[in-house]
């Protein structure tokens, strides 16, 4: 753990400038609202100036505009949740885990680890699995046989990486007859992958994860797929078998996106939200659909199945208003 | 496991009123259908009333008004749900895993366990983990640094507690900046959480789950929310980032809450439900796209994309009507 | 790993027959786009035929009416895609873990593995667990104590089964009573279960999975449920406690389908949609609510909350458009 810095020092590490005493101590990041001695906070909009007048933050974070409204020692950026977070990589690791391979982790044949690499207590590495320089696998994570991760890849508890895609043919009698899942998993560098991921090895060529993606805990990534660099998901989202999303898209909590689509880059698809058909135009997605007062919800929910008659009555009206006029 | 009791021992200790013969004994608890000699079943209502007629049980749990339905030995409760519960519960274990810590479990530095805790084959503790009296870690739980259970929590198999919140900054070339999660998990007095749920530490406060909470499987927690006591979700329900939920609420499985909400006490949402803003009003919420037979929900949906424009068109006629009146 | 076979050996075994060179040597399967000598691919359809002029695979699995596509080397079968699954299982094992117990997994009293079991690392199994002849569990599966998995049975990892139901009583206090879950789960021959997933046991009686079941990862199988035998689900379905699904079954990604509810034999329900009532009829079920650019969804979506008042101020319109008829 790095210890403390002076708001001066900070600066001349991050940029930025300091508005009050520049030899204010920090030694830890905190909320504007539980944040005490020693500790940094940030201001992300005017909506929190109550919080800061309140805090008893050391020194505050937050951009030009708002710079007055605070005697506290300050920094001044332009992007002070950025700031804020690379002020926090400052005073703390990335990963808690210590390099080296927990003496209870199984590794297979032929299995590369790079330097830095640790592998936490009952993580299981198939044959053949390489991972790359600093990455780090925290305990129970499962990478199947042949998967590949870059570097700097940070994997959280209960992931699992490389099990079979879900390939299924039926034959006349109904019953399934499995697909042999032959291609692998290969993950780039810079990837976050969160706790009880689960990600399929290809069916025959490989399932791709682009450099910094980031996935949260819950997702579930179908066999084939090729997902872009710096794409981000958040939690219990889930992409289904051979769907190619794009770089530097976003995806909210419980997305789900069927198979075989292609999303093109810097598609945004909010949280709930199904998507069914290819997206070739970059922007924001949504499909929730409105929770109500369960009375409320009932009264208008029926009319959903009806729709179509509705809008076949109103047609009706418009016409026979025409046949009049 | 406790030993046969008779109907007049049970209500001694749990109250209620025999019908019937007093000294009938009862090893088991079982449902109608299935429930044989020696097992006592419960009568839930009126549907099923076959299913009392039909029965194979030695004796039954049931309201007074339906106390004549039967000749069978019989305990008669306000409220025979509860009751069969309380009789379950002297006849069975409610975990069945034996106190102490299995040797495949890994235990970090400063590991606090209060007497009674068992902790499963394969568990994972970190540094600095404190867990209640009594509480029970089935096999293959992981609990990250610096969380802390209370007393008779129960986790199963798989669940995940403390792994990173999902917290990002962009930068100016759309990569994501990681924020280190400093904070934990606490997690109150009789808990008990599903196999495979995630719950996330705090990016800088504490993910706070009340006493008495009960979390189904598949369960996400976001980091930094609080969960009021009492509280239930089932299965696959999440809760996206900073959301505070109240007390005595239940969430229906798969339902979806978004981040940075709040929602008071006694809120219940239905399953597959999607809340999308804060719930300041006690009582039912329900958001399900009702589904249908695939040609009919075709012909229907299609208008979904369509209900501005059917609005506008109905105002047209409403005002044309007035005009011509 | 098998290793090659000409063309002439493979319809020996499987059936169809042979255009062009039947002494085509082949080692592996391969999609059209990526395959190479000694791999054959298959044509699934007409969309695919630029593939099949530029693939480098050596041969190819196709119907009879695309026969005269290429020169290449063909295998014509009346099933192109199920004749591929055939082939690559000759050349390709099911299963890629050996039999036997790896010494990491921890095994309960009286557990009882058939010939030819794996068990893979980090797996723990309950007492009295039963495992049929040649089932696979990959590294880190946990079943619960009395559960039994019949023959063939593939499950990935990080799968839970037999996990405690979720069966709470509500006492006056609104305090959660839990059920103890005395029932286990039994799940028949060649049923394969994916990474993540859950399968709880039952409250009283066995949660049931029948033969040749597919289940995907993080599907979530709640108590009392029984599967029929062929029935698939793709990632992410659930299904809530006591619900009887029939044989030969599909659900697609995410299908939630609700609590005590009975489906026939040959249903088959979308992805993402939500099934709230029994479905008595077999066919295809769905509602999926479409997503649209964020803007349009926007001003769509404001009016799903005014349908039945819409629906009012149609029929009034209606009706005085009759008076004045």
């Amino acid at each position: 753990m790095p210890g403390a810095l002076t708001l001066e020092e900070i600066v001349s590490r991050l940029g930025g400038r300091v508005a009050g005493d520049p030899a204010t101590r920090i030694r830890q990041v905190g909320s504007l609202e539980s944040a005490g001695q020693g500790e940094i906070a940030f201001l992300s909009g005017a909506k929190h100036r109550a919080g800061l007048a309140a805090t008893g933050a050391s020194a505050v974070i937050l951009s030009k505009e708002f710079e007055a409204l605070t005697p506290l020692p300050r920094i001044v950026s332009d992007a002070p949740y950025l700031y804020f977070a690379r002020v926090s990589q400052l005073l703390n690791p990335l990963t808690v885990q210590a390099p080296g391979v927990h003496p209870s982790a199984v590794l297979g044949k032929n299995v590369k680890l790079a330097e830095g690499v640790s592998i936490g207590a009952g993580c299981v590495l198939g044959d053949d699995v390489t991972i790359g320089e600093g990455s780090c696998l925290y305990p129970r994570v499962v990478v199947y046989h042949g998967c590949t991760l870059g570097a700097r890849v940070i994997v959280h508890s209960g992931a699992v990486i490389g099990a079979d895609g879900f390939g299924l043919a039926q034959d006349d009698a109904g019953r399934w007859v499995k697909i042999p899942q032959i291609g692998a998993v290969r993950i780039g560098d810079d990837v976050e992958i969160g706790a009880n991921t689960t990600i399929d090895r290809g069916a025959l060529d490989d399932t791709l994860i682009g450099e910094g993606v980031k996935l949260d805990n819950q997702i579930q990534i179908g066999h084939n797929c090729r997902i872009g660099a710096h794409t981000a998901m958040a939690g219990c989202a889930a992409v289904a078998g051979s769907t190619h999303i794009g770089r530097h898209c976003t995806f909210g909590g419980a997305a789900m996106i069927l198979g075989h689509l292609t999303i093109v880059d810097h598609v945004h698809v909010s949280a709930c939200s199904v998507i069914s058909s290819s997206i070739r135009k970059p922007g924001t997605y949504t499909g929730i659909y409105p929770s109500d007062e369960h009375a409320s919800w009932a009264r208008n929910t029926a009319f959903v199945r009806q729709l179509a008659k509705l809008a076949e009555r109103l047609r009706t009206l418009e016409k026979e208003k025409k046949n009049n006029a």
